[in-house]
């Protein structure tokens, strides 16, 4: 399948490292790949700019930066304003559109999925990555939506498995509905 | 500072590559560093090895495996097999020496804390990795205990903070006795 290049940006205290540990770790457990995963973060640690890049493939991973990304899942109008340009044509943008007003003439047009709106409609803002994997699971053939289902759920804290599995089956439901596996809608 | 590498070895349900998440996060967001996390899984997701690899740089991380090691925490018997043969002098490797019983002859000796069963008299099995990683904060320099302190907190389950700075202090405090930073004493 080759290596398959992820990058995950918004501000700190949205998951984004966390979604992208569970993203590596679903490729590299329960897929048999392998998988790398480096962060950085802008100036200010909390509610500063935060950058997950994950890497998966079938085989070691020789240089563990996104260079030519395949999916980007995009949380703050700043991560879009300095990611957005210059994708390849097959790149999978996924928005969350409350956060992120995109460019109308984007090409290709990011699907979007209101993952805070929806985890806040749940009674816990904290769960908004999990329903974007959930959503991601549904919309791109990166991992297999049982092994990320799996490792969010041996990532999530003890007790909370119940609540985390139904914000997946959240997003995974809003893909299916509002999004079209391996193509791209609009947002 | 160069390249650190430290490799994390156990199995699974063990907190190995939340330790590797935590121990990154140290280093890139409040050590203004740059890190990098690999992970590979033996043939069982759970109960199966895991290893989790972090790179710790002040610059961006070329390749992202671990070469020659500088810290090692190992925590299972198999892990240790794999992995003791070899280091270089100035390695550091800690083990759980309830998990792990290391050739007497190795040089360096490896440091101990029992942190599984610290973090069973604690009543929370599930610290026994951030026990550890309050440990290696008293001994090793590779990223500052205030950092590392921090990186924990950002990491664990909203309303468990004060539990997990208790484990981190217990680990800490007990490195400070039992250990001496950047140096090797017998295990």
């Amino acid at each position: 399948m080759g290596t398959k290049e992820i990058r995950i940006s918004g501000f700190g205290g949205q998951g984004v490292v966390l979604s992208g540990l569970i993203l590596g770790q679903a490729a590299s457990i329960y897929d048999n790949g392998f998988s790398a995963l480096t962060q950085s973060y802008g100036p200010e640690a909390r509610g500063g700019s935060c950058t997950a890049e994950v890497l998966i493939s079938d085989e070691p991973i020789g240089y563990p930066y996104v260079q030519s990304p395949h999916i980007l899942i995009i949380l703050s109008q700043e991560a879009y304003n300095k990611y957005s340009d210059g994708l390849p044509a097959d790149a999978l943008m996924v928005i969350d559109p409350d956060l992120v007003k995109p460019n109308p003439s984007q090409k290709p047009a990011p699907l979007s999925i209101p993952a805070t709106r929806m985890a806040r409609d749940m009674g816990r803002t904290v769960v908004a990555n999990i329903i974007m994997l959930g959503f991601l699971a549904a919309v791109s053939d990166v991992v297999s939506a049982e092994a990320l289902k799996k490792s969010v759920l041996t990532s999530v804290p003890k007790g909370t498995e119940e609540f985390n599995t139904k914000a997946f089956e959240t997003g995974y439901n809003y893909g299916l509905e509002h999004g079209s596996k391996g193509k791209v809608t609009h947002g």
